[in-house]
């Protein structure tokens, strides 16, 4: 019988706001048995850039890393945010351990193929290093993944961290019965987009079809929804959507996928 | 019998330089047995400062760490540097892992107390958590620490990075023989400061009085070399004193402290 892992990743809407990020390190670090966390970025890069008088490099409405861009990604991101939130854990008695994919070469990405648009230093993720996680785990540390990569080559990436959860959920679910968390504004996946309250609290593989062709899920949700499915096909037993709260079992509606 | 361990620190002289970093980061690579990097901050953090319209803190001749410098040193430091150092160390086939104080609680530290000046966020070590350190060494892992630690209750410190490195030599001694290696911009202890040729090969507790009675040690070196010689009374086997190149093994001359 597997034990049981939770990978839970945040993105800005919680990390912009350092009450919401207390309340939820608070809910994380109280998270019982195995678990990851992935952290986004949030708007301090943007900040930062802006500060020292860089201007964003867009391509086709598409944000570019160019090389400034990385250098201040690393820092907030790597630095500034995963240390932080590394500290906070600690003071909750949560043995968090911040790191990078770098860092013993956990996750081994390369610089995105240019076919359309140069992205830059934007990585893909090829591999993760499973026994390097599963030896912070055995020893009770609690992984605190930030989106940085790096390419076994000397090359540190800016990397989605919805991907970032989704492989390591992937790549532990071989040792582990792996419970993949993803923390957003919205209470979950919604009937109306408008109403926050009409969370759908079940989706399999069929109900998805459905709501696919019936375009109740649609636009930026499909994209996320098929990496979920994706890491439900690759071996994740239970994808979860909601708010920050979710993790606190809370009586609270969230979005469960099953495949 | 104990295994060797070998605690490199590195400074500004080493990291302001991709060149010399490079070359030392090679040379690191190929150290055998069991190894730990701890790399200080150069000039980097500063022209950070300054690009940021932020004027460097100084009472009485002391650089403090306001709350705007300790963000920038953390991003720097714990980020930036440290992130860069693991991928290219990665890229050697080291399997570094980039550590923060805070990162599985390593190193732990107390806001320095105020007597005549207030440091600000500046950290002095209480203690080094050698359990988690020796995972990472049994599983072949090089922890590079940074110069950031923490106070377990929530908040990132500045520390001393020479500070940190005597403070894991002495804490890793009870399990480890520990050599200590730092590596400055001198080729060691010089008979003659003007001279880089007149390094001092062997000093020890007798030959230090001597040295410090006919003041050829004086000024700047004296805390340095008292904090060597605590070091060498908590446990740690040899501190060597040498440029970078010392580790590589090259036959050239450097200071050997012993008991």
């Amino acid at each position: 019988m597997k034990e049981k892992l939770t990978v839970i990743k945040i993105g800005g809407n919680v990390i912009n706001k350092q009450e919401a990020l207390s309340s939820f390190l608070e809910d994380f670090s109280k998270v019982t048995g195995f678990k990851i966390l992935v952290h986004g970025g949030g708007k301090k890069a943007t900040e930062m850039a802006s500060d020292l008088g860089l201007e964003p490099k867009m391509v086709g409405g598409r944000r570019i890393t160019d090389e400034a861009t990385l250098e201040i990604v690393t820092m907030v991101y790597a630095g500034l945010l995963n240390k932080n939130i590394t500290a906070a854990l600690q003071k909750m008695d949560c043995d968090a351990i911040g790191l990078s994919g770098a860092d013993a070469n956990c996750i081994q990405a390369h610089k995105r193929i240019v076919k359309e648009i140069d992205y830059g230093f934007a990585g893909d993720v090829d591999l993760v290093n499973t026994s390097a996680i599963k030896v912070f785990l055995e020893n009770k540390m609690v992984p605190v993944f930030c989106a940085i990569t790096h390419d076994k080559n000397g090359q540190l990436l800016n990397t989605n961290a919805d991907t970032i959860a989704s492989e390591i959920a992937k790549g532990m679910s071989l040792d582990f019965d792996v419970e993949l968390v993803y923390c957003f504004e919205k209470n979950g996946v919604l009937q109306d987009v408008n109403d926050d309250n009409s969370v759908i609290e079940n989706i399999n593989s069929n109900s998805y079809k459905d709501l696919k062709n019936n375009k109740i899920i649609a636009d930026g949700m499909l994209p996320k929804m098929e990496n979920c499915f994706e890491s439900l096909q690759k071996g994740v037993e239970k994808v979860i959507i909601g708010n920050p709260e979710v993790i606190a079992n809370k009586n609270q509606k969230f979005t469960t996928l099953t495949l």
